[in-house]
């Protein structure tokens, strides 16, 4: 049996988005921007996919914008607003638990004369309207928080950070990578000026991605060159890949509602079931305004490392620590900046859900889960120290994970 | 009858290719940073596919980073020496006829202090040594020229420049995005400090590209982010375009020899035979050290726009102009670098075959092409003008192609 609960990784790809691509990595291989009839076919269907990704936000299609990675977007959106605004101001706003895209891109700019804050989020993971009215300067031109934090799923307040924006004409985008397909999502009612969407977390193919930027407002390409996508994203256009991302699209506002409650069910059942099967167990992130999908717990006295390699074992694919980061062995940059213990935050286990999870599966890992956990505690030090005097050991030095910003720093491969 | 003759735009995918990136698309959908078994699995195809790239260029496979296209390659080597290296200084030299990714990312740093040279080309299409040498300055860090032009064919002569570069401590870059996979390439041979590939050059995925980077060189990543690609290319790989890429550089490697030759045949039927049926029709580049692949030619007293419209009718597709802005109704900056009669360059259409064509086809346009002409020069005034006076008539105002570097401004779609 194999179990795979690491969607925000990227999702298993539809296969009727597969179907719809397959045209294009076969015979309908011609370059968009040549105007002979095979050219015509590829621009067509990139016209179509646009029009398709549109629909999902409730954008026009001239304002939806291909790349290839949500990444890219928001290296897109965060730096291209920065260099294209920059006589207006040079201070730009992000929360601490955004996405490594978004902090290293603002990283970036700060290396090159910006100034950055880093806003704090309390311990759910919420930024707070009046610290982020707090830190909007004279010289604010961008406010970046994501839309969903997809390690503890919190759902942060767009609508009021949007309205504080506006107030201040300062330009708001969102990662809305982990709630893009996911959740409903109005970019008219949410308000934001840039969004980034990938397709990889809503069932379409790795590769596809996708910035909207509102009408009127223009950023500096980061991929200079030829007349693709209007001039903000040049590169010969991955027509396959956009294909299936718009067909993820068109599916995904076609199945939202029965996917939400489906995905709502499996996540409710195992935040609900597994304390009662653990001891000493603790869910990050919020229980209201949480992704449907998301599931992201601490374990006491074991290691994450430890608990993923017993259910992979088992054939159930989770995520030990951070997102991206999962081969870095400190405690991931969100749970630092939620202040989770890291005595506690080093068994910190993260789960996905996808709708092709089902509820037998949810069954099989709320059996095999506690025998996992029963296994690492009885050959871990710390919980035999703490069944016979009753007492946590103290976190040791090196354990000090006050945040820095530095706790984002780059890990090399 | 459907003949392709625009793979200068993108090949056709290989079946092999298509066949080897399917189960990526489908059951091995893992994340590559994921540490599941999902995720070793395409951890290890793109580790695989890496090592493939490497060997088609003879480069280890530690020196190998993908990108989305070429021009994302062309941005990052330009733009990621440039920022690297700024405090050594600030001044690039590239040619007049690079591609437009490097064009324009030349342009942008050029808008944020650094300094360009834009050599430019004898008739033929070549840089001179002479004039490279005089143009390097103490602060140039960087030379790029590409390796061959996709629009007339001409081959640098990269090893001499190299030497030039090497003997001035300059860094240098080819675009390789022409010639990788169609002609041998040794990167130790030529020389060379970064090189661009596109896998959709020789019959990879579209949404495919690598840049070589020389080991000890460093760049700054131009999307920041995560852990993937050493830290020089974040974001969530797509993997089974890279699968891709790395398959077509296995075949291309295996076939290139024998897919040289048959090129090579071809192009030089058409090189021969179409002044045979046609009058007045001139080839644009060189006929030594030309892309085994590449027929440029003007066709005088018609227009390159009618040409194309009637092979299209006959499903023969071609290019009219320059490569990457087709819809741009001025004649390249190719052409104009190489000073062809805007006249005659009016008239001027791209062939570029692929190791899918035949000699078959090359007959049916040998007999279709002169018919075109004819249709066209049958209602063309200027052609009358001359039957009758014997005389060409005088290019009118706004047909001054004097080259200047606005000649390549961006073209919005």
């Amino acid at each position: 049996m194999e179990i795979y609960l690491d969607n925000h990784s990227g999702t298993k790809t539809d296969p009727q988005v597969l179907e719809a691509m397959l045209p294009y990595l076969k015979e309908y291989y011609g370059n968009p921007q040549s105007l002979h009839s095979l050219g015509t076919k590829s621009k067509q269907a990139i016209e179509k996919a646009r029009e398709q990704v549109a629909s999902l936000i409730e954008a026009t299609p001239q304002e939806i914008y291909f790349t290839s990675c949500g990444s890219e977007s928001n290296n897109l959106a965060i730096k291209g607003i920065a260099w294209a605004y920059k006589e207006k101001g040079k201070h730009i706003i992000v929360s601490q638990i955004e996405h490594f895209s978004v902090l290293y891109s603002a990283k970036r700019l700060q290396q090159q004369g910006f100034e950055v804050t880093y806003l704090p989020v309390d311990k759910y993971g919420f930024v707070s309207i009046e610290e982020l009215k707090e830190s909007i300067r004279k010289d604010t031109i961008l406010v970046s928080i994501q839309h969903a934090n997809p390690e503890i799923g919190t759902i942060q307040p767009i609508e009021e950070i949007a309205k504080v924006c506006k107030e201040h004409n300062i330009f708001f985008h969102t990662d809305a990578v982990a709630t893009c397909g996911v959740i409903e999502i109005d970019v008219k009612k949410l308000n934001v000026d840039l969004l980034s969407l990938s397709g990889s977390q809503f069932y379409g193919p790795k590769g596809s991605a996708a910035l909207y930027i509102k009408k009127g407002i223009r950023v500096i390409p980061q991929i200079d060159g030829g007349i693709q996508e209007g001039g903000y994203r040049s590169g010969l256009e991955n027509v396959a890949g956009i294909v299936g991302l718009g067909k993820a699209s068109e599916i995904a506002k076609n199945e939202l509602q029965e996917n939400y409650k489906k995905l709502l069910n499996l996540r409710d059942k195992l935040i609900s079931e597994l304390p009662k099967r653990i001891e000493y167990i603790y869910l990050n992130g919020p229980l209201e305004n949480r992704l449907p999908n998301n599931v992201n717990i601490s374990i006491e006295f074991i290691e994450g490392e430890g608990i993923f390699l017993l259910l992979n074992n088992h054939g159930i694919y989770v995520t030990s620590g951070s997102a991206c980061a999962s081969k870095a062995l400190k405690m991931s940059h969100v749970l630092t900046a939620i202040n989770v213990d890291p005595a506690v935050g080093q068994g910190s286990i993260l789960m996905t859900l996808s709708k092709y999870n089902t509820e037998h599966e949810i069954d099989y890992i709320l059996n095999v889960f506690p025998e996992v956990v029963k296994k690492l505690r009885e050959i871990s030090p710390l919980y035999s120290y703490f069944k016979k005097t009753g007492e946590r050991k103290p976190a040791g030095p090196g354990t000090d994970y006050e945040h820095h910003h530095d706790d984002f720093e780059l890990h090399h491969t």
